[in-house]
Formats: C-alpha cells, structure tokens, sequence
C-alpha cells in the first residue's frame, strides 16, 4: 500500500537540503523499493511570508493525513521581530502538538570518518553512539500559565510553567526503554529532582515503569551533572531520557560532540506511528541559496522516516550504507571538510549518495 | 576593622577541604595581611543529623550578621531518600534566598599546567577564561506555583514556575555588565526567547539595561545554541549572564570543559557585597574521609571571598599566585595527576598553598 509523505522544506537551507532528499526518496521509489506518494506545504517563515501564519491550517491538515512528515528547517534572521506567535519556530512547535509528536529521537553518533572534525579528544569521543530521547509536547514548551503581565507597581512579570503529568513521564520513559532494549540496555534519566518537585515525580514515573522492563539498566543524573558527563565521558551512555528543555540542550550538546551536526537526523513520533523527520542543525541563513551546505543530515533523517514511520527498514539501511560510502569515496561539503577529501555542494553530494544507493 | 567569616564545612569531602582553606586564612591572619574572625556553623545533611533542619535558623542569623560565608559542599546518597524539603541541598538554597545572594559568578578558567587534563583539543581551550553570570535567587528554583496535585482522574501533576521581573533581570545583567567592563567588555546573553516569554522579557530587559554600557558588546543565544558553542568554540565566550536554571546546567558544561572542576571557585553576591564562596564541584561522598580530596577550588574561593567581600585583593592576589606555583612545582592531587608529576593529599596540597604564599 502506497505511503504518503509530506515535505515542508521551511527556511533558508531548507529548500536545498529537502530537494537532495527527494533524488534519494525518488530513486527508491523507481527501483521499487518503497511506494510512496508525495506531497508539499508551506511552514516557518516562508509560509508566513506567503499567507500570514508559519503554520497555515492545510499544512496541518496535510500532515495529519499523511504517514511521515519530511522537514527542512525554519527560521532566520528576517522574522526575528515578529511577536513570538508568529515566529517561525510556532510552526514546528504548532507541528508537534497537532500531531502529538511527543517522542524525539536525537541520535548522536561519531562517523568514524569525521572523527577529526570533533573538538573533542579522539579517544573520548571515538565509537561515541548516544540516544536521546526527549520529550516534545509537554514541559515548559507548552505549559500553562505563561505570558508577560504588568504588576500593579509598573513593571512587568514573565512565566513560563513547567508541567507534567505521570502519563505524559510514563510514556516517554517506555519510547526510551523499548528503543534500549534494542541496543545497550542502558538508560539514563536525565531530571533536576533535588531542586524541582515536577522533576521528581519524572524519577518516581520512570523508576515505577522501569519495573516493567526488568532488563534495562536505569539510572538517574541531575541535569547539571549529565551537562557536565557529556563533555567528560559521553561514551557512559547508551539511552537518555529527559524533558523538554533539558532535552532540547543536552542533545545539542551532545550533538556538538560528534563536530559533524551536519551529519544528524531526529525523528519526533506519536503513538501512532506518525512521525516528523528533520535534520538537528538549523535554517543556516548565512549559508542558504548558495549551494554549500550539507543535505546528509537530511538524507538521513529519511533513513529514520523509511524505519520508523513506513515500515521499509531494508530502504533505510541502504540510505545509511550509501552515506557511509560517499563519506568514504572522500566527499565532504563545506562544514566536513578536512585535508585530502574532496569538496562537494549540495548537489553533488546528493548525487553521490543517489548513484550510491 | 575585621571582618566576620562564617565557615560552613557541610558533608562529604566539605570538612576536609575547608579545614585546608581554614590554614591559609589563618597564615595571612598571622602575617597581618588580612583581620578576620572566624566562626563555624552547621549546613546540609551534616545540619539535618545534629538538629533535623538542612538550615538551622542560628545558621542563617550567623551567616547575616557574617561579611562573607564559606561554604564546603553539601548533599549525598545518604539523604537522597528525604523529602525534598529535607534535603542538604535545601540547606544551600536557604542560604541564597535567606542572604539574597542573586549574583553568582563561575569562573570557567583553564590553568596552563593543567591543560592536558581537559578532554578537548588543546587549541580549543588553551587559555580558557569565561565569566558566567547565573541569577541565583529566582526563576524555577524559586517560583511559585510549585509541587505535586493529584488531579480528579488519579493521576498526578508535577508542576514548578519559571518567573522573573524586570528588576531581577535588570540587576543581574548590571552584575555581568560591571564586571565585563573589567574583562574582555562582551557579555553574552543566554535565553530560550523563541519558545518561552519570561525569557523573551529577560532578553528586552537585557537589551534596555545595556544602554548604560555603551562600551559593552552585548549579543544573544539561545541556551540550546549555548550548550553547543560551549562545546564547539569556548573561547568565543568573554562574560555569560543567564538565568538560574540555565546557569546551572552552562557553567557545569563550561566548567568541565578545563576537565579539572577540582580548581574552580565560585562566588554569590547580594546587593550588599555579602557573598557566599564555595568550590564548584559537589560533596564526593565516594573520596569523603580519605584525605585525597582537591582543596585548591576552596582555597580559590577565599581569593574570591577576599575580593569581593572583604575589600583585600591583595590577599587575594597572593592566594591566586600561590595555587599557581604549586602546579607549578608539580604537585597534583589525584584527580589532576598526571605523568611525571607527585601526587599529593589534601593537607600537603595545603600545606604547599600556605608555605607558597
Ligand atoms: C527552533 C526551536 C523552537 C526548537 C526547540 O527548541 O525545540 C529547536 O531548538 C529544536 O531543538 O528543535
Ligand atoms: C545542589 C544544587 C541545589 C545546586 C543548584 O542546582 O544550584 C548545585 O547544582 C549548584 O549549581 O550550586
């Protein structure tokens, strides 16, 4: 049965890096490997550029009715003053909380040949596989009270709320240690329990799930602490999981180890199996419509989209294999590059994995 | 006129290092460099043993009517179980609030002897030296609503509050803009001012407040994209000014990244000059009682104390220089020992600060 995707290429590099995707989703699809329809929408900046909202009600409604969603990236400079609600980062965030997007798979891992381009040690880093797995459609991101109020006294008030209920920690601590039992069987969750009652309740949620999967090893970091372990011995992780805001800085973090965020994928999936799939870096402003930036990130993140949301691991792993081998003939764009290796644009690199696959 | 210090050993390695700290006060009191009294009170899990209360109230009515406090480190395995309002590390919260200790300032400085200990690239952070600037006082540390409800369903909520006033932030960035003036003159703001309004206001507040600094450079980023540039380019980096919660989980990052927390003081101010001074790194329950524990960030501390609080930076100059010629002489502690160097304990770590001063 035919599978439905819909890109939303978004901001600045966005346009260039999905268009690569696409040569590689098109190339398996006239080989035959999947079947799958695709779609397009406008999100971010350039959708309200073009009708006023940087998350038109259709794209929604497209997305909703498709299996996977594909993303660029949005944002930049140009829409940095538009009141927060209009910004283009709320089409992401409008994204994730219309499909229920609540589980993020930031995977953070060092190719081996990129291991030069880490600021890191190589023996720290060398090997390096971590998952993150952040929570996305709750937390300080979407709670409530939030806002800015002027005090009787003349001067104003800001609040953001972190919240979160047992069934909101539950099912994110069981996306994590399903995916570790698939892997190391280890998994650290990430809370700021000594100092927040919210985050304490995250280590009681997950200590009490944890009971139903007797085989993963489960430990507990304070925040601050993981931020630190990270940089001192990141290869102590298999699995972490954690909420919203601290997610979205430790897989950033831990994302810069590998020195190659152009190489990262992420998945954000709902319990039905929908998922958006998007490269970790961003709109990259500086760098777009010139052809240099680096679509792997992207390419990969169809690898996660064919394994996780259309049921075509075989496609997935023949994506992987071919940006293995590309990275291997020596190809490196801009961002990768180091001496000896032979620099590419977007295109050309695209073609390569393409004529890999 | 002397000066009232208030010593406050707390658990774990606490007791060891301060008593080494205690030594040197006491050599520049004998030498007529400094005019101190010194008294001690009970902290943390120690406090919570003696007398049921993570913070006596003779503690902080001592601690006011102190100049400066110095602080060991508090918390450990033993009173994790409690609840959170037991806690050691209630103790040191009490503290800042009770003192109204808002500023507090972690150095993230890389000694040259050290360098190899860190586990980046030695170009990356060969003469490291960040200021970071944490509001210490508010934001979801403190803020009201806070805890756990259960809801009509059964389940429950957790929820804690992100909030801050204009006046918080402005008197914070004054901090970090002051001592920028002192340094490299560039200040950089942290926020997540794309998702979270209180921080939006903390970036307008920061923006408005730099007006009366026209020789500050004062740019933006988003704490995700802190996270990273810490990791990827540290030395981009003069002053940091950032939220509390922020605040805790950079400057562990920026911290670690000189790979030796056992060296780095810390200081928190009030409005008054009163501070608080204590070693960045935690209690180590595991090394507690050996006598191997690193004094030197607690010696660093009362540099700090001097300076800031009790008006006599030559002293603390003094204190700073010795540090540095014990490194020098090549005595190291177990957690910076490294090849061709002599491991010593905490007291002859000391005692070498002391016979170097
Ligand atoms: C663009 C921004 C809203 C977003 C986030 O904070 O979640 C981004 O940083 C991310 O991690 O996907
Ligand atoms: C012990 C804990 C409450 C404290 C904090 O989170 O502020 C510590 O991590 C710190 O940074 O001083």
């Amino acid at each position: 049965m035919s599978k439905k995707i819909l890109v939303v290429a978004g901001d600045g590099i966005g346009p260039e890096i999905v268009a690569e995707a696409m040569k590689v989703l098109q190339a398996l699809q006239a080989d035959g490997s999947i079947d799958v329809s695709i779609e397009d929408a406008l999100i971010g900046g350039a959708a309200y550029d073009a009708v006023g909202d940087p998350l038109p009600a259709e794209t929604l409604e497209a997305a909703k009715a498709s299996d996977a969603v594909l993303l660029g990236a949005v944002g930049g400079p140009k829409w940095e003053p538009l009141h927060i609600s209009k910004r283009p980062e709320k089409g992401l965030l409008g994204m994730r909380a219309g499909l229920g997007l609540f589980a993020n798979l930031r995977p953070a891992i060092l190719y081996p040949q990129l291991a030069d381009a880490s600021t890191l040690k190589a023996d720290v880093v060398s090997g390096l596989d971590i998952m993150i797995v952040r929570e996305l459609t709750g937390g300080i991101y979407f709670g409530q009270p939030r806002g800015v109020e002027t005090l009787p006294s003349g001067e104003r008030k800001g609040v953001n709320t972190l919240v979160y209920t047992e069934s909101e920690v539950e099912r994110i601590c069981r996306v994590a240690f399903d995916i570790a039992m698939k892997r190391g069987k280890k998994v650290c969750s990430v809370d700021k329990a000594n100092v927040l009652e919210c985050t304490e309740m995250w280590r009681e949620v997950a200590v009490k799930t944890a009971a139903d999967y007797p085989e993963i090893d489960l430990s507990h970091m304070y925040v601050d602490n993981a931020a630190m372990q990270l940089v001192r011995a990141p290869k102590q992780f298999d699995v972490m999981v954690t909420t919203n805001m601290f997610g979205d800085i430790l897989s950033d973090c831990a994302a810069m180890l590998t020195g190659s965020i152009g190489m990262l994928p992420s998945a954000s999936l709902n319990a039905d199996g929908q998922g958006m799939y998007e490269p970790i870096h961003g709109s990259a402003p500086d760098i777009a419509g010139k052809g240099v930036a680096n679509p792997l990130a992207t390419i990969l993140s169809v690898a996660m989209m064919l394994r996780y949301s259309l049921d075509a691991p075989a496609a997935a792993d023949r994506i992987e294999k071919a940006v293995s081998q590309v990275l291997d003939q020596g190809l490196r764009t801009a961002d990768i590059m180091s001496e000896g290796m032979r620099q590419v644009g977007t295109a050309e690199m695209g073609d390569a994995v393409v004529a890999a696959l």
